[in-house]
């Protein structure tokens, strides 16, 4: 917020009030450190063929006892339709949704127990699990990739056949009001970008990206071209480590390793698998994706200069 | 040595000197724990097309003011001839050895320092790396891929121009000998299975693993299919975090992270490269690529029976 | 296994089935990888003092529904029972009891589901301190330090108030039946050897061992001196990262480190507290202290030859 | 610089320009995160007994290729001479030196060698070493705890019988210039505070902290007492992973940890040991002692309210 504040001419805090952020880290293997920042500008030209449109929203703060529930889920389906009437968005036209999500801290926890109040969990990697889930389902809710009617809080975290191929969910201590930045195309938007996405199977699904690359005219065999990766601007991955344990029916360890925290084994794989794609460590690689994409699996998106 | 010692009819102890063992660790990502074993069986069959040749040998043990220096080197030449003999393979026939190298330990080099011998470093992690270093050379002279007039104890470790794209070395402190195993195909050897390889220019070369797979007739865009999957019976790769601090230009953080060393977060980017192409995460992957494949870089090798 | 099975001339196998094997690793800190073998020996003078006893059981397997559950505290509650017996201990002269308890895999909680039984939870890290609760709530029981009456599934990891201070559990997944060793001092025993132990009220109480060691004779202000360091066989610890997230009032951040495991941080911890005094780093220092001493803290017990 | 730049009245840069900051992270164990402030205001007594005397320097910036070099040794040593003048401290009433000191990144030694100029290593984590070690023999020489005639470029980080006891040295990037804070006992100072130090032999040494604490006129066995404890406002502990592999003849496993790094490992075991004898895990706990305290040990100094 230092750096925007510099840049927006405001100060920090008023930053913090009017841009999203969400941060992913490490960069584990390929991974390079990287920010990508996305503005809006007066359009120079007449709209034409479809282009990127971003809408922003930020939910209404949530007590510490509707973190993970029906109403931190609402609160979030409630912020995403007000991100895509900003952006003059219909859900036909989304692509891709980036939230992020308030978690809880053990100050939160106690404040909450302090009004009589009752957490839906006082452990708090459950609580940022839970968040993530309960704003993805909300976020399925508003896009119509989820029925209002299958929706309960016995669902939230639990329901691994309800998601969306169209949400990526990132959860912070630092945050208690949910934010949103929906992505679509629109021919009411003008400019040179075009974003595309694909659900992933699992881990291993490179075939979704190399499709996801194809729907925006670069080709991708074996890897971009050096000309072609200039016109890539952002790439976002969002997986999980398979929670059965294996992946294709064959054991891998990211859950059972005391060491290495499960997040960063799949963020250091995924990286392996869009990098050398990309041919580009500058990656948003993010893992947590419970409801987000299939279970197991997860989902990417690319946001590229049109081809010409 | 248990589990081989009981299918062999032999002691543990007889198949430590029997059978060299090579086992890169842990799983990190979506690779898979899994063993390859390799066995050699009397031909069922006349000899045809060139089929997988494998040979082994075990150097001479070397004492511990040799690891990391040219008597090692030379050693692991002399032991890579033995092995290329054993399976009468041609120098130009080999696609791929795989070396075993001795470290140090505190014990070895207080050894040492006790019979007033100088050990090339008594910083046991950078031992591993000078043996490494030096086996590889050592192999790559025996294989023609560097001449016997560039090499001297200055290049060991320090010469990245010196390298042998044929050549992996794993290094361990259980071992005072080193190991080899060498593979090629011959068409003296008969059996369905082929062996080819490819240099990997660096982590993201996914490319290489596309063109090892396309030499054996194996389609691998965007990934293997289901069938063709079941042909593939070892896929070995050898890599290293870019020792400059960046891949294709941009910073990677691996070698500065304190908290994961920098082997396991290579091993996770390569496993997620290579095991989307396959589709399976049963890859020996290792990292410490000193002279092994371009610098930066690495190489990978595939084995798989030969397409009807 | 292998090791014993060579000194006491059976197999391996046999081995499993007789000795009781409790490893807490790894060695953080000043802490020494070292093993602490108990052999109980004939009698070679008449009992006097009261004397080290160490009495050995092994529960009846449990299946893997069982495990964090009341069964799994009953059966360990008579095991314990039959250990006391076994060595002739009242459960007033018991000082210590190691238990070590079954933890779940995948595959048995998938085995459990495929006969249609319901496992207490399918996180395998999760069903490890259930299965620590339910073995140290079973251990204290059978001591008198928790009365039945309490006892309930629900109190299993969940009612801090119920402990015993001379209970220590660790659990692992490769075996399948609870392994009991008890020990204590009986005057129907002899041999040089006294235990004694203490509570300790969180990671800080260094007076907890200080006690210990005064109560064995052993002088250790500041620290034990190099002739009764000799004395001392045997240090065991148990503690637990603060559950609160706070020692003493301060904030610590064992159980929000994503690099370093909690258990890592409170073995390294406890060691430097423990190695101090002691003077030495081969002590087996153990987290996860569920029901065993006061809630955030654990315990200590002290072997060591008697004063002459 | 941001929370300080606040109550100063002056910006973040200037801040930056002025006050020195030394961070150790994490806090591993029972360490609590905590800053520790040093304010010095105008005195309001006479001076009377000897009190807590702070003074501050910074060295001229060192360009790349003098870091860890004889370049860098002598501008420490100017340095802690003149924050000796600036408090009026002689050489023996100097307790403790902080020195925070310049270490090298990849864009740093590029642009050495794009003038041609040669760094003492590529390797970055061990130029932090060679710069610690500069750094502590460079105060050590303006203590005159190291004579002039026994330093030379040679000995830096590899002559271990060369230290000072008084000299605490942390080392880090984002910095060009050493900084310094001198602390020590003066009757020209007035104040409620004093300090003491002792060396420690090894990590094991808890004597060394109760002989401190001794002096300092509190109690410390087997711990402080409450009402002392609040006397207490700063503890400084420098060890290090002894680097013989062994503590007291017994073997550590810090330095070969692959998993967790060394120096999180004795911060974590230091942290024990000095949180239990003062019951607080507020303990600024640092590694790397290359040169300060005897060779595998280190040192501790207490800063506390004088007693009444």
């Amino acid at each position: 917020m230092l750096l925007l504040a510099d840049r927006l001419g405001i100060t920090p805090d008023e930053a913090l009030l009017r841009v999203p952020c969400v941060l992913s880290g490490g960069t584990e293997g390929v991974l390079s450190p990287h920010m990508t920042i996305f503005a809006r500008v007066p359009a120079t030209q007449a709209p034409g063929a479809p282009a990127l449109a971003v809408g922003v929203a930020f939910a209404e703060a949530v007590p510490a006892e509707s973190v993970g529930r029906m109403a931190q889920l609402e609160a979030t389906a409630r912020a995403v339709e007000v991100a895509l009437a900003e952006a003059g968005l219909g859900i036909d036209e989304v692509e891709f949704v980036q939230v992020k999500a308030p978690g809880l801290t053990s100050a939160r926890v106690q404040e909450a127990r302090g009004r009589g109040a009752n957490v839906v969990t006082a452990d708090t990697n459950r609580a940022m699990a839970l968040s993530r889930s309960a704003a993805a389902l909300g976020a399925a809710l508003a896009l119509g990739d989820v029925a209002r009617g299958v929706l309960a809080e016995s669902a939230i975290g639990q329901d691994v056949a309800l998601f969306s191929s169209r949400v990526s969910v990132s959860s912070g201590i630092e945050i208690t009001r949910t934010e949103i930045i929906a992505f679509g195309n629109s021919s009411r938007w003008s400019g040179p970008l075009r974003i595309a996405h694909r659900p992933m199977a699992d881990a291993l699904d490179i075939g979704a990206l190399h499709a996801t690359l194809d729907e925006l005219g670069i080709p991708s065999f074996p890897t971009v071209a050096e000309a072609d990766r200039a016109r890539i601007k952002a790439v976002l991955v969002k997986g999980m480590p398979d929670p059965s344990g294996s992946i294709r029916g064959f054991r891998h360890t990211m859950l059972d390793d005391t060491d290495i925290n499960a997040q960063r084994h799949i963020r250091a794989a995924l990286g392996g698998v869009a990098g050398a794609v990309i041919g580009d460590g500058r990656i948003f690689v993010s893992g947590g994706a419970e409801h987000q994409g299939p279970d197991g699996g997860g989902l990417v998106a690319v946001i590229a200069e049109a081809a010409r």
